[in-house]
């Protein structure tokens, strides 16, 4: 977002590029260079609805009845949010609102493409009821790179149809029912079309700095970060020509370095004092620098809006700010999934697939052994794409990205992982709301993971008994953005070599013509805690003999592996192929848009086969590559796995749904399926 | 607590007892026979403030304006709380109420002992501003085994100056401010005395099922979940002996099968209708069986009170059920570091130590690099003893409870610890809340785990980057139980014979008699993932030469372990003396009331060097013993571990803390501590 409120130090070459986008802006259009209607200030505090006022005439006026927050009334949010961080941060201010809310809600947001991207992946699978989100995705040139700006447009933005609108910026947070916000439009007077908050500081006075020299302002000026808009008024008021006549005027004298939104609307107000509706300070507590906003919050004891907009955010020094953390941090840390909660007492269409869901679940027997089982494959998880900043790899014909998933407990893998892979990785992380903080932090500190920027990090919000290992992993697959991708699991380590040497086979082997394959890498573990990497497959071989290395799940399973054909890998100088066998689970790369993993297999056990088994069915070659090699790193049992391995209805719940799925297999392969139920049949080992 | 409003099944000894105990209770005191005044029952709705009544009333009655919550003024809440679940429960209910709260609130906790050591613990470290916690312990005979009951003698137990005061169940949740409840005082007439929410079952009728004998009520009858009491006209009405003549004359011919608290109120106001003032069914929605709450909420929008008066508690059949579980979840998941926020508008004096705390706090300087350090070392974290139930050992004199910390990582070690170790432990665990419930999720289904009552869970809660590694042993060394404590790590699993090798030797080398010693546990590790625990000295030895056990940290750092002398271990056949040396980090068993740790020490390095110093400043004897052995696992590095280990900042931060920590020394054992300046002074390895 664009600063408000304060100027920031912008090198010369952004500067001339954003007053040539603004220039470009301002005169692409048809702008009618109408008389500017140059008035008197208005007294603030006199349109101001008594007890309603600015921190200076509170304590005098008597209080007047609060609005009622409307009943059941459909209310109408807009948010303007560009970028990756923007998008988590809108996530908090959307928790608060959702937390005290109790009216249905429009949320239209108004994004970039990431953004975009990001949020309509998020509000589809949150599915809160009685929550309609529209996420706008603004392709105009014209706007891209002047979200600071876009408040402005919004009344042209938005549905022709919409009367009012509350506008927030991202870094605001709620104390209260957004409904007793929505209330204060009964104080419109019919002139009036901005609802706004005083600003809480000297700013527009120009007297914080020498040579500061502020936009023109009503008295103090207002804030924008909490705006009540009465589209239908701008809209015949003529709101576009009014603001960019202005701001073009305004432009020939001023300087454009603290341009932003804020800085118009206060000069389109100074110039039509009658446009504005004064809002009571408590709607929009500004905790900038140099802030008064004390003034307004001692002495009321109800906050509405706490607003962060310092560029210090949570570390902006206020006699308060502990209580004002906590509250966002409150949200931050927030489960979401809580929010899915239906509203009372007023009619709550539930959102796109929900009801379907709710009919699954309804279906489902809970005395049934494995109900948790059913239940957990049917949960939707709320998910974040693209979780942190990321930059989409640049487009490569044999291009592999790395696709794992994890969750907190094996972060520490993640910086050797990177030391490993050089290339783009798309991981899936299981996480909390907390935890997901917890990731951002470990991210920030890590030299080695900040300086990446071709990871991309979605998390998966936690819900439910089981992890939910083929979900994620497709959560990864779905966003993997090069033609291939190497299907791999977050405890091993590739060789230092492998993400060349799987590009340079792909185009050997000449997979984009059309071949349809999967490249095998064969797998090994290490049961030794601390281990040096070998960095060649002589090595390799090397460690092998001594017992310090062993083909992955020798000693327990190994089955698994066994069709690689270890003997053969060992003086291969080629590519080979090789057949399918039951339980086989190599870890392979393959086209992305291979066959999803199968969701039903939450918790441990059959994830994988089952996947290899729908690629054999799809006539995937099994080519194993004569160079390549991950190795797996020992750790301790996770706690899922140690919770359900002893658990004599866990396994007989596996069997059941491996049973079901080849029913599936059966239905869409046909006879050709017939060889997995034999082999589905044999005698069992360890899961 | 017993059950509220419906019978549970009691073996006919339970109810013999109970009977005995009632009778006990009832008879034993000065009871003053008075005659009974019968009277007719007041309609019920013709008491209640218009659009504030039962749910027969509201639809029809214009609503009345809210009576304003009381600015500032002081609440009195009391709660009988006893036992260990209880206790646990009772955090959620005062987080809901905290979260909402704009007042000072005054709690009263009537509690058994069990529930007082917790909950003075608990509160003591939380420091809530504008929260003052009573915690009361009930000693007097006559009220233990009587908790259902206890909530009619409160006016006789709390402060005799104590005038209005809320009562409330441990299993209700808030959904709103407090005062608002409290602000419904006002309604009371000058006759009345209790506020009540009428029943929402039709328990009362008696109507429910064949042979269903309620206790006598008024109509639909009252719910005791929420209620306000005045307390200085119950006293002026002589109260205890109103209740305690009803209840005797009731108890000549009815069943006490499902005597609580809300037989005898409801028998009461049938007998005294004038004394109860109905209060709006919002403020105890019960969710109980046969409930008829819907008829209440689904007018109101706004939910006041959850009440979960349900056997089934969350998993109780509604149709909202899953917003008021997510409600729920809210606050039992709730990080109540949060809610250490300061109350605005309101003197609000800083709970005891509160004050000293932020005035360190303050001195600190930001600007140093170790700031983090320091803070973290002035944290004071939440501390939640025996979070689970816990039955201490029997006293018996050489008996020792091994000692260790953990976080939500090592976790999976608790089942191997418990069956290494089959004495008593006291472990403190370093959780967020929300993993405390996972926590709890995780002993209820282990099989090993909850057979355990020997194994004391000290929650501690988390706050700041560091793992407070010093302060968590402190925690679960302070609630030892036993003459005698073995200092661990989570990461060791003991011998089999280790808790009845250690027993024996402390009785043989006569510790209890007055001899100062720290008998030494000589420490293994295995590097192998997979490895088969040895079951004797001899064994062991057979794994040391066979190079798969190495003596504790042989390969980075053999200095910390050097002094217990291995060669001489192998042949020792007697408890032999050791001298101490720089660095020597020995895990000791010694008496309870050894030294504590030093808490300065917070994340990695130092934290038990420090310790075993200390031990030998005050001439403890190092006394290894020849069969005692643990043996480390591998794992993965900590999170905390990888992030710090690359910081020079964090090395210099140490060396820092060194130094400190000996002038500390220097002070209190003068100059004998020089040796370990000397010792300070040598060049270091890694931490």
């Amino acid at each position: 977002m664009l600063p408000r409120g304060r100027p920031r130090a912008l090198g010369a070459a952004a500067l001339l590029l954003l007053l040539f986008l603004i220039g470009f802006f301002l005169f692409g259009g048809d702008l009618d260079y109408g008389r500017p209607q140059p008035r008197g200030a208005a007294a603030l505090d006199g349109d101001l609805p008594a007890g309603y006022g600015g921190h200076n005439s509170s304590d005098c006026d008597p209080p007047r009845p609060r609005p009622r927050p409307p009943k059941c009334e459909l209310l109408q949010v807009a948010i303007v949010c560009a970028g990756h961080n923007s998008s988590r941060d809108i996530i908090t201010l959307v928790k608060s609102m959702l937390f005290y809310r109790k009216n249905p809600l429009h949320l239209h947001l108004v994004t970039d493409a990431v953004a975009r991207n990001i949020l309509e992946t998020l509000f589809h699978t949150w599915m809160v009821p009685a929550v309609w989100p529209q996420v706008s995705w603004i392709p105009n040139k014209h706007y891209s790179g002047l979200y600071g700006l876009m408040k402005l447009v919004l009344p042209g933005v938005l549905p022709p149809d919409l009367v009012r609108v509350i506008v927030l910026d991202t870094d605001v947070t709620f104390a209260s029912n957004i409904a007793e916000l929505w209330a204060l439009f009964a104080y419109f007077s019919d002139k009036q079309v901005i609802g706004l908050v005083e600003n809480q500081s000297d700013w527009y006075f120009g007297n914080l700095w020498r040579n500061h020299r502020p936009w023109p302002a009503l008295g103090r000026g207002f804030n924008t970060g909490v705006i009540l808009l009465r589209l239908d008024r701008l809209r015949q008021a003529g709101w576009e020509q009014m603001w960019k006549m202005t701001a073009t005027r305004e432009l020939l004298t001023l300087p454009a370095t603290s341009l932003a939104d804020q800085d118009i609307f206060n000069a389109v107000i100074k110039e039509h004092p009658w446009l504005v509706q004064p809002l009571p300070c408590v709607w929009n507590v500004q905790l900038s620098d140099h802030t008064l906003a004390e003034r307004c919050y001692s002495e009321a004891s109800d906050l509405k809006v706490i607003h962060w907009n310092s560029p210090k955010k949570l570390r902006v020094k206020n006699k308060h700010v502990e209580s004002f953390r906590n509250l966002y941090l409150t949200f931050l840390e927030y489960d979401g999934n809580l929010l899915r909660r239906e509203l009372f007492g007023c009619p709550c269409p539930l959102p796109p697939g929900a009801e379907q869901l709710q009919r699954a679940l309804a279906q489902l027997d809970e005395e049934d052994a494995c109900f948790e089982f059913r239940q957990q494959q049917l949960t939707v998880h709320r998910v974040h794409i693209t979780f942190l900043p990321h930059k989409p790899p640049p487009s490569q014909p044999h291009d592999v990205t790395l696709v794992a998933q994890l969750s907190m407990d094996r972060l520490q893998m993640l910086e050797a992982l990177c030391r490993h892979w050089p290339g783009p990785m798309s991981l899936a992380l299981y996480l909390t709301d907390a935890e997901a903080q917890q990731f951002l932090r470990f991210v920030e500190t890590s030299a080695v993971l900040s300086a990446r920027q071709d990871v991309a990090y979605h998390v998966v919000y936690r819900e439910g008994p089981f992890y939910p290992i083929n979900q994620l992993r497709n959560v990864a697959l779905a966003q993997a953005l090069t033609p291939y991708v190497f299907l791999s699991d977050i405890d091993f380590l590739p060789a230092y070599s492998l993400y060349n040497y799987l590009r340079a086979s792909i185009e050997q082997l000449e997979l984009d013509g059309g071949r349809k394959a999967a490249l095998v890498v064969p797998a090994f573990e290490t049961l030794h805690y601390r281990f040096s990497f070998p960095t060649s497959k002589a090595e390799l071989l090397a460690l092998l003999d001594a017992g310090s290395l062993h083909t992955f799940r020798y000693h327990e399973w190994p089955r698994g592996h066994a069709p690689t054909d270890y003997a053969r890998w060992r003086e291969a100088q080629e590519p080979y192929r090789v057949q399918w066998a039951a339980d086989y689970e190599p870890y392979v790369v393959v086209p992305r848009d291979c066959p999803r993993y199968d969701s039903r297999f939450v918790g441990f056990g059959w994830n994988k086969v089952a996947h290899i088994m729908e690629l054999d069915a799809q006539e995937y070659e099994l080519l194993v590559l004569p160079e390549a090699f991950i190795i797996h790193l020992p750790h301790a049992p996770s706690l899922d796995i140690s919770r359900f391995r002893s658990s004599p209805t866990y396994r007989d719940c596996l069997q059941a749904l491996k049973d079901e799925f080849h029913q599936d297999l059966s239905r869409s392969y046909g006879a050709a399926a017939l060889k997995y139920l034999t082999a589905l049949q044999q005698p069992r080992g360890p899961i």
